[in-house]
C-alpha cells in the first residue's frame, strides 16, 4: 500500500488528473493559478457542501469512491434546484498522511462518475494533509436562461411534488447500523462509467446511501415545466418542506399515502430493522412492531436522499419523474379540507400530514441513535 | 463564552451572514441551495484553497479574524493571478463544537474585511463540526473581456517583474517561532474595514504571515499591461518562477541584488532571528551570523506571501506597483551573460540567481523546521 505521506503532492496529482473529466463548459482546465469557465447566458450558480470523517460518512463503510460519488451528488443536486445545468466542481480534500493513496484515486473515480452522467468537469482543487478526512466540493451551474427557481416562490394551491426516491438513504444507513448489511459493497469499479449491478434489494437501498443518485435532469425539467419553488431534500421531507414554507410564507399539507414506491421497496428492510431493534415479532401480538411508523419515519424524516422538491402550480402537467405529494396552503388557513385538521388552537404546523401535525414517535429517529 | 456546539447551525448562520459583504456581482446570495452571480463577458475563472490548523495555522496566533483575512488573500491572489477581478467567494468551515463562536464571527469579518476592498461578495457556505478547523474557500472572478494570462506564456528575452512584498511572511512566521513577537497581535477590529495600525516594524512582518495583503489591483494592471505570463507567489519564489519555467519551457535568471526595499525592511528582522538562533553576535569575528543568508533565505524561498510574478515583453513599461526582478532565458542557454553561469556541464538549473545555481545554504529553510 503507497500512503499519501510517501507521494510529493505533485506525485499525487499526477494520478489524480487523468481521472477527472474535462466538461463541456470548460475553457481551461486545472494546472493555471485557476480554471477558466463559460457562463453561455453572462450568469453562474455556484454552491459548496463539505464531508467530514465520521461526521458525514465513516471511512470502515464508504471507500474513497462512495465518498466522491456523495459529494459530487450532494453538491450537483443544489445546481439541480436552482434549475440550472452542472457545469463544473472543485474539490478540497484534507487528508491524514497515512491515508492509502488508493483512496484517494478512488475519490478522484467518484468524482469523475458523478460528474460525467451530467457533462460537469472536475477542474481545480486544493490538497493538504490534515488529521481526518474532509472533502469540501464547490459546484457551478448554468441557468440557460431560465430564471432560478427559487425557495420563496410556492402560492397557496400549488400542487407539490417530488422526484427522486425517498427514505432509501435512510433505511441503507439503518441496515448498516444494525449489522443486516456489509459495506463497503464493492470494489472501486475499474472503468469510469462502469455500472455497478446490486442484485440484493437492501443492498441497492446501502448503495443509495452510500452513493446517492440524485435526479438532476428533473430539476431542469421542473423548472421549464413553471415549478415556483424548487429546493434540494437533504435534511430529510419535513425539515426541508418546512424551508420552503418559510422562504415563500406559505403551509404544505403532504399526502399520508404519498410515495407508495418507495413504501414498497422499503417495507422489507423496515420490518428486518424493527426486528433486529427488538421491537418484536412484526406480525403478531401486542408487542407488534410498528413497521408503518419506522416506514413514515425514514420517509418524512430521512434526510440525504438528495431527491428534489418542488411546488408547481395547480392544474400543471408534472414533468417525468415527478409525483404529486401534497398541496400548497395559505399561512393562515387552518386545514387543507376545511375541517380544522391538526391545527386547532394556535399557529398551524408550516408542515401537515393529512392535515394533522406530524407524530415524531418511536422509530423516527430511533435507529439513528 | 459561548460555543459553536451551543447554537444550532442557524442560529450561527444568523450572526454570521450580516457581516458578509454582498458584492457587485451578486444576483442572487445567501440562503437558496446556490447562489448566482453575474459573468458579463460569459465566462469565469475560479479557484479553490484549504487552510488546515496546525498545517497552514496555529490557533495560538491566528485569531479567527486572521485565518479568514488569509483565506481570502490567498484565494483572491489566485484570480488576480490570471487577470481577472474577484466577484465573489463561498467558503466551507469545519470546526470543532468547544470553539468559541466569537472564532467563527471573526473569521466571517476576516473574510468580509478581505473580500470589500475589491468590491467582492461572499455568498454562501456550509457549516459541519469536525476535529480540527479547516477554512476551504472557492473564489471567482471576471477576466472583463481580457485573455487569462496562464503560466505558459513566458518567452525568452522577457523581464520578469514582481509586486507586493517578498519574505515578509517568512520574516514573520521566524519571529514568532523565535518568540521576539506576540501573537495574536490584536483583537478583532470591531468595525468591518477598520485600519489596524500596528507601529512597530516587527510586527509589520508578523501581520504580513497572519494577514497577508497581495496586491490584488497589480493582477489586472500587468494583464493590460502585456504581461505574458504570471502567478501568485505562495511557495516561494525560486519554486514559483520555476513553474513558470516549467509551463513556458523557458528558464529563468533572477537578480541577485532584487528586492532592495524587502531586504531593507527585513533587516533587523533577519538580525534578532539570527541571533536568537545562536547563530553568533552578527557583527563579530569568525562566528559571525550570516545575515545575508537569511535574507537570501526568506527573499528566494519564502512563501505564503502572496505577491505576483509575472513576465513582460523587453522593454514594456511596468504597471505601477511592479519592478523588474529578472529575466527569461531560452531552455538551452546556459548563462544570460554568455560567460556560463553556474551551468556547467549538463541541463541548465530552471531558476538561476545571478547566472548562478541558487545555494540552499544553512538559514534557508532553517528556522522553519
Amino acid at each position: 500500500m503507497t500512503r499519501v505521506r510517501d507521494l510529493s503532492e505533485e506525485q499525487i496529482l499526477e494520478r489524480i488528473l487523468p481521472l477527472l473529466p474535462r466538461g463541456s463548459a470548460t475553457l481551461l482546465g486545472p494546472g493555471d493559478d485557476a480554471a477558466v469557465l463559460a457562463a453561455p447566458d453572462g450568469r453562474f450558480v455556484v454552491s459548496t457542501d463539505v464531508l467530514v470523517e465520521d461526521r458525514h460518512f465513516r471511512a470502515r463503510w464508504s471507500t474513497g469512491y462512495d465518498v466522491g460519488r456523495r459529494a459530487a451528488a450532494q453538491n450537483l443536486a443544489d445546481i439541480a434546484a436552482m434549475g440550472a445545468r452542472p457545469t463544473a466542481l472543485v474539490t478540497s480534500l484534507v487528508v491524514p498522511g497515512d491515508t492509502d493513496v488508493e483512496w484517494v484515486t478512488g475519490l478522484a473515480k467518484g468524482l469523475a462518475d458523478g460528474c460525467s452522467p451530467v457533462g460537469a468537469g472536475a477542474v481545480g482543487g486544493d490538497l493538504a494533509s490534515g488529521p481526518c478526512l474532509v472533502v469540501s466540493v464547490t459546484v457551478h451551474g448554468d441557468l440557460e436562461g431560465r430564471d432560478p427557481v427559487l425557495r420563496s416562490g410556492a402560492r397557496p394551491g400549488d400542487v407539490v411534488a417530488h422526484a427522486g426516491v425517498q427514505g432509501w438513504s435512510a433505511a441503507g444507513l439503518a441496515l448498516l447500523e444494525a449489522g443486516l448489511v456489509r459495506a463497503p459493497l464493492s470494489p472501486v469499479p475499474l472503468e469510469v462509467g462502469d455500472d455497478v449491478v446490486l442484485e440484493d434489494a437492501w443492498e441497492r437501498l446501502v448503495a443509495a446511501h452510500l452513493r446517492p443518485e440524485p435526479p438532476l435532469d428533473a430539476g431542469v425539467a421542473a423548472a421549464d415545466a413553471g415549478a415556483t419553488a424548487m429546493l434540494d431534500l437533504s435534511d430529510g421531507l419535513l425539515r426541508d418542506a418546512g424551508r420552503i414554507a418559510a422562504a415563500s410564507g406559505v403551509r404544505i399539507d403532504l399526502d399520508a399515502g404519498a410515495f407508495p414506491a418507495d413504501r414498497e421497496a422499503l417495507r422489507s428492510a423496515a420490518r428486518a430493522v424493527a426486528v433486529a431493534a427488538g421491537m418484536g415479532d412484526p406480525g403478531w401480538g401486542p408487542g407488534r412492531a410498528d413497521i408503518d411508523g419506522v416506514l413514515d419515519g425514514w420517509i418524512f424524516g430521512g434526510g440525504e436522499d438528495h431527491g428534489l422538491l418542488a411546488t408547481f402550480p395547480a392544474g400543471a402537467r408534472l414533468p417525468e419523474g415527478w409525483s404529486a405529494v401534497g398541496r400548497v396552503l395559505a399561512q393562515d388557513s387552518a386545514g387543507g379540507d376545511g375541517a380544522g385538521g391538526a391545527a386547532g388552537e394556535g399557529t398551524a404546523p408550516a408542515v401537515t400530514i393529512g392535515g394533522e401535525k406530524p407524530a415524531v414517535g418511536p422509530g423516527w429517529d430511533h435507529f439513528r441513535a
